[in-house]
C-alpha cells in the first residue's frame, strides 16, 4: 500500500498525536526525562495502514497499544528531525493539530541544542509541553510538580 | 484554507462516516425512508476545517452535531453522485472505511435505480446497510423490524 503525502497528513490530522512525555528519571542527572514522541493508533483491523506509514516514513515501530488498538511509534530524536518534522513542513497540517505540531518541533530544536539537560532548559521545554494535547497537561504537570518553574533559586546546575 | 484532495482523502479516512439511515416512515408508499448520508465531525475549534471541506466539495451543510461538536453534512442525492462519489473514486480511501464507501455506492446506485422504493430493492439496501458502520448496525435492523427480511410471501406491491 503506497500512500501519497498529503494522504499522510490528511491522516495525521485526523489521527496522529504529537506527544512529549516529561518523566520522572532518577538516573537522569536533571531528575527528568523528556520523551517526544510522533504516534498513529488504529483499530487492528487497520493495521496495514500502520504499516504503510511505517514504510512512508521509513522509520518507527509498530507494537500494541491496548487492547485491540495497535500503534506506530515514532520516537528517535534523529527520525523525528529527519523524517517526522520536514514531512509536515512540506505537506501541513490543517486542524488546530498544527499548533501541536509547532510546539513539538520547538521542543525538538531545544533538544537539538541539549537544552533538555538543564534546568532552565527543561523549564522551558515543561511550559511549552503543557500548552500541547490538553487532555494530558495534566498528567505531565502532576510528573514534575517537584521542579519548581517560577522559584529561580530552585535552579540546580548541571 | 484551500484543501489538497489527497488531504481530504486521508482526513476523512480518519474522521469521515459513510452513513445510510432507514427510517420508518409511514407517508412513504414503501414505509421507509433511505437516507444516504456523507458526514465529517470535528470538535468547534476546527470549524474552520469543516467550512474548508464544504467549499471543497462545493455542497453540503455545516450544523452543529452535539454540544460543542460541528458537523459537515452531504445528502442530497445529486450532490453525493456528483460530488462525492467522484472524488473518493479518484483520490481513494486507504483504511478499511473504503469498504464502507464501496457500499454506500452500491446503495447510492441502487437509489439512482429508484429501487429504494420497491420492496425488494429496500430489502437489498438494507442488507447492505447492515454491513456497514458496524456501530450503527442494530439501530438499522431495529427500525426494520416489520420489514421481515426472508419472508418472500410478505411482499408488498407497489
Amino acid at each position: 500500500m503506497k500512500l501519497d503525502p498529503s494522504w499522510v497528513s490528511g491522516f495525521v490530522d485526523g489521527e496522529g498525536t504529537f506527544y512529549v512525555g516529561i518523566n520522572k528519571n532518577e538516573t537522569m542527572k536533571i531528575g527528568f526525562q523528556v520523551l517526544p514522541e510522533f504516534r498513529v493508533v488504529q483499530h487492528q483491523r487497520d493495521i496495514k495502514v500502520l504499516y504503510a506509514l511505517k514504510e512512508f516514513f521509513g522509520v518507527g515501530v509498530v507494537r500494541i497499544n491496548h487492547d485491540t488498538r495497535y500503534e506506530l511509534r515514532i520516537r528517535s530524536l534523529e527520525h523525528l528531525n529527519t523524517k517526522v518534522i520536514p514531512h509536515f513542513n512540506k505537506f501541513p497540517l490543517m486542524t488546530q493539530k498544527k499548533f501541536d505540531f509547532i510546539k513539538f518541533t520547538e521542543i525538538i530544536d531545544l533538544m537539538n541544542q541539549n537544552k533538555h539537560l538543564e534546568v532552565d532548559g527543561i523549564k522551558e521545554i515543561i511550559l511549552i509541553a503543557t500548552k500541547m494535547n490538553r487532555q494530558e497537561k495534566f498528567k505531565t504537570l502532576d510528573n514534575v510538580k517537584n521542579l519548581d518553574l517560577d522559584q529561580e533559586q530552585d535552579r540546580v546546575h548541571t
